[in-house]
């Protein structure tokens, strides 16, 4: 009964953060540029972070709304790496699972190039005088920015093509790039959401904490595991839980079930 | 003598925007990610966008430094679409005139993925509460997104596809390229100085359309061109030159300049 509330839970703010993206992406003019950019955002897999950064906005008592740009400009930023990581480069000796291509290799950089800027800039228009939340908006899209760039999102991965390279199943390469990539995406929603939501510093750094947590749990889980993982993971889990001891309230709940084993095997 | 004047203007200008710009990027920890960041940073060559973001700040009476780090980030921007332009894809069958790639396909990509959110974070950054000046950062930070996106640069880029693969050299074609390329760049240049440097929306809207013109200018002229480009070119620059009719002070011819043969000759 909980799980299938906590499941309800997610699928409804996955389909608002859709709805938001698609009023967002209209398939304008220019169409060769709108139209692989439409269809390759919602090409992307799913990943939970845009999630958790409404769910985060509502744990600290913002309305959900609030969220939903910042929301978007993490999934976008996600897809454009994704397309990216996919790109048929002269000197990837061993692709990436094969993904379909229904758009030339540049076509698919220019549209990566172009995501970019434009979550950011949804996110810059999302300012609202009447809320007064301008100083809101910029220390978000520093969040973003830094979570998805070379600190972040990028470093992790570099790291990877050392993986590729070597083939190496080194866990605390393994480790690290689930914490660069799917760690401080989720960590970056999860502090967004806080911070738009209206929490305290106290709250944000719990909440981007938990996010972290639970991103590397997603990462790990998308690797070829064994034993010493499956541990980990449990590590990971306690630790998450741990960041939301203070948190009062049934979104406590929810939130939590984004480390539950019933959610992850519901979700990508 | 005027000549000279404007001459060291310019150069002045790109020395303190270089400066910013190695402070902003030292080669720090992760190395593998930042080295190749801050070579290639300065590897792009220069437009002389950010240099015209920096003299529009100072024309409508701005400081130049609150124009740097917009000036930073027109650079950024520029060198992450020079180094994706240049990326060997496995679809280029007429690669781009052949450029040094001192590392790796995937990390040039991984570079320009890392340096487009570098720059609005360090735009993001320059927000100063005791210049209250959040609004127009994030003003700037929506007209930098816009003109280097989908519906600017990247614009640009999807349709100069078409004239390496066709060979076009159709005229319509070119100047539309040169427009959404080096026009738009340029004229987000101009009016992010504009705005930063305090100008009225009249001021900014002049200094736009000056940046514009002066853009497509640079961007012809980089073309293979002919007798009927000469003539666009001059028509452009009377345009240009137009748009700073109302503005007074030794600064108007300096910024003038920059549509003048002697000065078009000495800067790339």
């Amino acid at each position: 009964m909980a799980a299938a509330q906590n499941q309800s839970y997610w699928v409804s703010i996955e389909a608002d953060v859709e709805t938001y993206l698609k009023k967002a992406i209209p398939i304008r003019s220019p169409e060769s540029v709108f139209e692989p950019m439409h269809h390759l955002t919602f090409a992307a897999p799913r990943t939970t972070a845009p999630a958790l950064c409404v769910a985060a906005c509502e744990l600290v008592g913002g309305d959900r709304s609030r969220a939903m740009a910042a929301a978007s400009a993490v999934h976008l930023m996600h897809a454009a790496a994704y397309i990216h990581e996919h790109l048929p480069l002269t000197d990837r000796p061993r692709p990436k699972p094969t993904v379909h291509h229904k758009y030339n290799p540049n076509i698919e950089l220019l549209t990566g190039d172009g995501i970019i800027p434009f979550g950011l800039e949804l996110l810059a228009r999302s300012m609202d005088l009447a809320q007064n939340n301008q100083d809101k908006i910029l220390r978000v899209i520093i969040e973003i920015t830094r979570a998805t760039g070379s600190q972040g999102v990028v470093d992790g991965q570099y790291q990877e093509l050392g993986i590729d390279e070597i083939g190496s199943t080194d866990y605390e390469i393994v480790e690290y790039v689930s914490k660069k990539k799917e760690g401080e995406l989720h960590a970056c929603g999860a502090a967004c959401g806080a911070i738009l939501g209206g929490g305290d510093e106290e709250e944000i750094e719990k909440l981007r904490n938990f996010g972290l947590y639970a991103g590397m749990i997603r990462g790990l889980l998308g690797k070829n595991n064994s034993g010493i993982m499956e541990d980990k993971i449990e590590k990971l889990k306690a630790l998450a839980l741990k960041e939301l001891e203070s948190f009062q309230g049934k979104r406590t709940g929810l939130i939590a079930s984004l480390v539950e084993p019933s959610l992850r095997a519901a979700q990508k």
